[in-house]
């Protein structure tokens, strides 16, 4: 693990435009004398990469689509070399996608912390990730609300650090689920949903792919595998409540019947402050505060059984391990795109994952590249398979 | 502190036959391994007494209307005695009022940790238990489920062990209230509330005084100060949520504005076995589980201004320090009795409460017999002060 140093914090943020990374930087610029930001990586060019480079002078930049493009005084990386350069003391992955796999992965075997906002590196390669992080000593941060929730509540005799094995005492994990933009419509008018009918998410302002998952819940499926690799709790002690108003982020449930519950606005900014200053905790007048007197009421719901396929498949390709959450991740990301084109109904997309989830056959040892080429046959079989459906 | 040892922990109960009590013994019971009462006491005799005496065979036992009464093999003693001995490894105080001060404090000094559902012995004789258990580094573990719930969520580095001082990164503690029987009346309605309406509280089933108590939120104020005490938090971050269900048995918030609570069904059970058995959790399938969905919705209120002056005054009381917060508790005492005889309205108890802290004038070294001087003061002149009025 890399050494503890006095003065800031060198951080390397990778996916430095999107919605996590520019609340990382609106943490970081609340702390000026704990953080620097050594590295900053987008995907595409733009004036807000240009101008984050500008402000934040970092020794490292990265752009997938323009790899030679300079910045003052900044030198082009890789992904995987930015996130291992021996002068980062702190990995925040906010790459979308698969792509944020690999800097996870290789990032942890350095030693380095990752503070983790990509799903795919636990979806897909939780096995591997735990294994260099436990190989190494360096923690995964995560920076959901719903698993910064659980991590705060963890803590007992002493701090949970991620990835840990169950903790004693701890019985079940409860993670809250917004239950998307369609929590109100019956399962037949589920078959005539739009995609614009879905992109008015209640609470969090999110993409498109991230709000067609809320909708099946498959993103909360998504977070209960990312859950277990994250707290070593088995899938059958893994429940979801449905919260629309998401004060609550999560729960953690004991032995003893006792609940902890993490609370809060819904503000990202929170969780990723937290997992930057771990163990520490510091004032930010930045952040809102929470007045549950002024809220009223908080609404809770069980989720109906048979309602969210997406979920439920989430569960058992978790359950069945080896690539198959790979094959649950790139079937869902074809599947939504596809919804999103207009090319399928809504119902299609649970129905296109099983498929795949079924036509899979595993083989090999589990590394980075079965990895990749699962998700890359997932994909592929979806799009096949929708072509089929429309003649 | 009383050393660690193999085989059960041997436990004095004070106050065996009340709710807390027999509540206890129902934990004690679920874990026959792991604790052996030791030590019975209650003060009347009763055939509920004698049971438990025949049922745990305890060494010592006490009766304070009965001193003589003999149980089978147990020697009898008085509270201090039985909380002192050293064949004891915790005390439970479920003993109420003064009678519970004195044994608390003498428990803690001779280093035995100490489960706490006594209020008075912390409002009234914070200082001198705090001080008891600092020096011989005895815990106190509190037993009420707000401060169960707050010492739960303050769990985070490491384990908080109350007393405690403001744990770093706590901004404040939130106290949940149900609100009382007469939370929908108005202040006018207020005057002509009777004893009778009062006793029927919505959720927790208590005697008299601790059903008006909660009316008047005095018991909120005194757990306020308790709080205080346990927690090392001073009043003006201390709060306050109506919240009428009692799920949410407290809160704490951080200064990142993230905050925790602790949930549950209302049981008192969960925080006694909680106090029993910290630092471990354990199974016990007689306790009820939480299940939100269920639940449906939780409710909040913040506390209307001027609304209920029982629990400013028991702040300003606890500001105040010295002996006005054992005035506070004996002009308390004294006016609910008052109501529940019909003597006084419901408002009059405030107003007996807050003469006595303005004519109170402390003297002297804060110590044992001072307090209960103070206490002493504090009823004699409610009672006077309600006969001059009746005139």
């Amino acid at each position: 693990m890399t050494q503890q140093r006095n003065g800031p914090k060198r951080i390397a943020l990778l996916g430095s435009t999107g919605s996590i990374g520019t609340q990382t930087l609106d943490v970081v610029r609340a702390f000026p004398d704990r953080f620097q930001i050594v590295g900053l990586a987008s995907g595409r060019p733009s004036d807000a990469f240009a101008a984050q480079a500008a402000e934040f002078q970092p020794v490292y930049t990265s752009l997938r689509d323009a790899p030679d493009r300079r910045f003052d005084g900044a030198r082009n990386v890789t992904l995987v070399e930015m996130a291992t350069a021996p002068d980062v003391d702190l990995v925040v992955v906010a790459t979308p996608g698969g792509a944020g796999i690999a800097p996870t992965v290789e990032a942890l075997a350095a030693g380095k912390p990752v503070a983790l906002a990509n799903k795919e590196a636990l979806v897909a390669a939780g096995a591997l990730a735990t294994a260099a992080a436990r190989a190494s000593g360096a923690p995964i941060l995560p920076v959901d609300s719903e698993h910064s929730a659980i991590w705060q509540c963890l803590h007992e005799a002493e701090s949970c650090v991620p990835p840990c094995g169950q903790p004693a005492g701890v019985d079940r994990l409860i993670l809250t689920a917004s239950g998307g933009a369609f929590r109100d419509r019956t399962m037949d008018e589920l078959r005539e949903v739009s995609a614009n009918d879905a992109l008015q998410h209640p609470t969090w302002t999110m993409g498109p792919k991230v709000t067609i998952d809320s909708a099946t819940l498959m993103n909360k499926g998504l977070e209960l595998i990312e859950a277990h690799w994250l707290f070593g709790v088995p899938f059958d002690k893994l429940a979801v409540v449905i919260h629309r108003q998401s004060i609550i982020h999560s729960l953690v449930e004991f032995v003893d019947g006792s609940v902890k519950a993490q609370l809060g606005m819904p503000d990202m900014r929170t969780p990723i402050q937290y997992a930057l200053l771990f163990p520490e905790r510091a004032a930010n007048a930045r952040l809102p505060k929470l007045d549950l007197g002024e809220i009223g009421n908080l609404h809770f719901a069980n989720p109906q059984p048979g309602r969210y396929p997406c979920m439920d498949l989430a569960i058992e390709a978790g359950k069945r391990g080896h690539a198959y959450p790979a094959v649950l991740g790139g079937a869902d990301e074809a599947a939504v795109d596809l919804f999103l084109q207009g090319a399928i109904r809504f119902p299609d997309i649970a129905a296109l994952v099983a498929a795949a989830l079924d036509d899979f056959s595993p083989a090999g040892e589990l590394e980075l590249n079965t990895i990749l080429e699962a998700d890359h046959w997932a994909r592929e079989f979806v799009y096949q398979k929708a072509r089929l459906l429309e003649v």
